[in-house]
């Protein structure tokens, strides 16, 4: 995810302070009796695969209440809370990518058809690969997931709130796994069938294993921190759920035509028979005659299928299609949240929207 | 699990009946937009994974439920609600033989040393050698972990102790996984090292592993159907862990000393190098020249090695260890059971005692 927030080091410093604090609880959670092994085996599989990343997701909790707050100073306290609420979102996103990977690499490793960049994240070795993990990381991959009810009953236990924090959780990861089931049944199931292949199947996947999470799961956290009721707020999660699908889009469009100094990867989408938005596009935007040559070269290795793919996208003005969309989408988010009747709701809003339009990372 | 009930075929075809409602509303869950496929894909998987066990656990939890009323009789809304909650266990469990297996599977695949009770559960395949499940299957687990919050949510969310049931399967989940964890590292990394295994490790596995989901979890379900809160009820807790290991200590028995026509099983726990009781309690009673036998011969496949296991059991006379463990077990869980001031709760404790007491199957 590219850079959502303009936060200062300063508060990147303090999230991380928090992080070690709820790990430590975790650690010593009094509902089970630890032994030595046990709790560094966690405390190692925590560091791994929790704080590694651009952290953006989390530090949006905080970001967004604060506006939700309209400038006034937060105490310690709504710092701390915030945080943790920040923290849990990461906890979502280190056991979906996690399991997303192990997965990957599994299928990968039946089909002796080992990729490279399924081995890596974040530039280290998945988590699974490391040296005697092997097969205990299906269990890593349960922690994780069960860690978040554990830091939500330590620090919400008694506010008003907490029974719609677990409820919000408890549905956007019951939707984070739908999405990735419809992703993996297309996937392994259609044994690359491009006609499996739609916009509508795009849509779907992308707003169910991506978008609740990483989009409308901060806004709702800082929403029911700051007291609201999120019934009330169906119009915010529509806005943030296409906000998300347009940020997908975007790095569906990223893969292919950004530059891969600023997006710090080559692209490998087209090899890897992804759901692209680019190819669903292609698809529906193709000649008959051209669909052809989407369905003969499209997921191959070979860099003369890539080099045809591309060319046949430049050809249908796949770029355009995109410029296209792009202003469209941000005309109609702009609208939605002009629409809505709290300044500070739209100053949320306006401040996902800033950090991802236009976007070239 | 044994005969835990003396249910009614009456109760269970209604138990069974309730399964087709809770399963039916997750398949039309309004939080996801489902296909066809994925609808088909959960149902299949529903079906093969959770109802056909023994149901015990689940059944249990209406049981309780009524001696808790007193023999008053039971609403229908009551009996569907009981069911409910008893079909939440047995996704838990489910869940948890699943993960168990495919770990056991994974891990022997990459051992190249493929032994054939991982194969099979409830004398079916498992579901992830399922020909075209393959890797989905670690998201099927997942699905099958979200399932637990969305039944609760659809049937319990008006209820006054609605958090507390989240809460209490959050917690049990936790220390599952955490059992889970402590076999996995013990079993795994342990790498057949017999002076990592003991009577605290042993007692430690089986209350997180089994104990608390088995039996702690449908009765603090009763308890707060009935309106109890948990926190008053400490004593009951620690007698149904102290049942929930006794029960696992007689299933570790059973598997050596137990007839194979009631258990329904040849017992491999030695060949598998299990952490089982006889072999901890084995090392405890050893001479030091004993001992050695039991570190050369156990955790091997061939006969003569079993059998000079079985040998060393017999010599240091482990039956009658374990009858003295089982009558000093019922003796304190009497008391125990005998000193709690309410009689409902009395009865629910005793009919679990009843049914486990010198079971043979």
């Amino acid at each position: 995810m590219a850079n959502l927030n303009g936060t200062t080091s300063d508060l990147r410093a303090t999230f991380l302070g928090v992080y070690s604090v709820l790990k430590s609880e975790l650690l010593n959670d009094p509902a089970f009796e630890w032994t030595e092994g046990s709790r560094q085996w966690v405390d190692r599989m925590l560091d791994y695969n929790v704080p590694g990343g651009k952290l953006n997701r989390g530090l949006s909790v905080i970001d967004s209440y604060k506006l939700l707050k309209e400038g006034k100073d937060l105490t310690e306290d709504e710092v701390f809370l915030a945080s943790a609420l920040g923290w849990c979102i990461e906890w979502v996103e280190g056991f979906d990518s996690y399991t997303w990977e192990f997965q990957l690499q599994a299928y990968f490793l039946v089909l002796d058809d080992i990729m490279d960049n399924s081995h890596t994240r974040r530039g280290q070795p998945c988590w699974f690969r490391v040296p005697k993990v092997g097969m205990i990381a299906v269990n890593d991959g349960i922690m994780l997931r069960n860690h978040i009810p554990r830091i939500l009953k330590n620090h919400f236990r008694g506010k008003p709130y907490y029974v719609d924090l677990l409820d919000l959780f408890n549905e956007v990861e019951f939707q984070t796994a739908s999405g990735q089931m419809i992703d993996l049944i297309t996937t392994i199931e259609g044994e690359k069938d491009l006609s499996k292949y739609s916009l509508p199947l795009h849509r779907r996947i992308v707003q169910y294993k991506t978008a609740y999470y990483s989009f409308y799961l901060p806004v709702a956290c800082a929403l029911l921190m700051a007291g609201e009721n999120l019934d009330n707020h169906v119009n915010v999660k529509d806005v943030l759920i296409a906000m998300g699908i347009y940020f997908q889009v975007q790095d569906d469009y990223l893969d292919c035509f950004g530059e891969p100094e600023k997006i710090g990867k080559i692209g490998t989408d087209i090899e890897d028979f992804k759901c692209s938005w680019l190819v669903v596009k292609a698809l529906e935007l193709c000649s008959e005659e051209q669909k052809k040559i989407l369905f003969e070269h499209y997921g191959k290795t070979d860099p003369a299928d890539v080099a045809k793919i591309k060319a046949l996208y430049n050809e249908i003005n796949l770029q355009g299609a995109f410029a296209e969309f792009e202003s469209k989408s941000y005309e109609k988010l702009t609208s939605s949240i002009e629409a809505h009747p709290s300044k500070a709701v739209q100053a949320v809003l306006k401040s996902f929207l800033g950090k991802i339009y236009k976007r070239q990372k």
